[in-house]
């Protein structure tokens, strides 16, 4: 059901790019917010913290899409829909928020981490995905 | 029911941001795809051409989101949650991405326009905002 993702949006993940991820909540509108993310090769990986709308969000609804552009090109652009397959909390996504601040920030561990604060990593399905260049 | 955009977003608006504009389609399921944006000091003004999924989802479904974050600083976040309240099509929809391109691109009238394309403002009303501000 999944599809592949292509190099050059492998490379988008793998790079510094912010993230857009939509989620849809209870009442059915939709939710966006800035995201950090990674891939395993297959799968998009976003981590968050439990309580958060998107994190409820997610639990209720799989599907998510997500949109970013490559900093060194703004029209670079990128738009994944996909579904959630794997939720994953505990020490995986401690460790998961340390290794995508160390990516983003150059710092480990992730210094915005609040007292009592669990993180949650949601793995993301691809089901399309357009790129966009412009001319 | 709308809420008053803060000026700081207004600024955010007025500005080169990205936005990622975070639509639902026929099947319920979340698109989103950035965007250039712009404020009249109420809504959120996007523009796009007739035919695109945002455009034929967002005429069957008013309500969007929208995140970005300032360029010059990434961890001033905005999170807009809104309805479309108006859909303007014909030149004041052709003059608004010349607008837009002149403030994006400086350049005057928009030179990504396809033979044939149409554009379509979406005045949108915000019903939440949330500003993220990293410390």
């Amino acid at each position: 059901m999944g599809v592949a993702i292509p190099d050059d949006v492998k490379g988008m993940l793998k790079g510094k790019n912010f993230w857009h991820l939509a989620t849809i909540g209870p009442a059915g509108a939709p939710q966006t917010t800035p995201v950090w993310a990674e891939t395993d090769g297959t799968h998009v990986i976003v981590n968050t913290a439990k309580g958060r709308a998107k994190e409820r969000n997610m639990r209720a609804e799989p599907r998510v899409a997500l949109s970013s552009f490559d900093f060194s090109n703004p029209y670079g652009f990128v738009e994944i829909q996909g579904r959630v397959v794997e939720i994953i909390d505990g020490q995986p996504a401690e460790d998961g928020i340390d290794d995508l601040a160390e990516k983003y920030l150059g710092e480990r561990p992730y210094p915005y981490r609040k007292p009592g604060e669990q993180r949650v990593i949601f793995r993301v399905e691809p089901r399309a995905i357009n790129t966009w260049e412009r001319p």
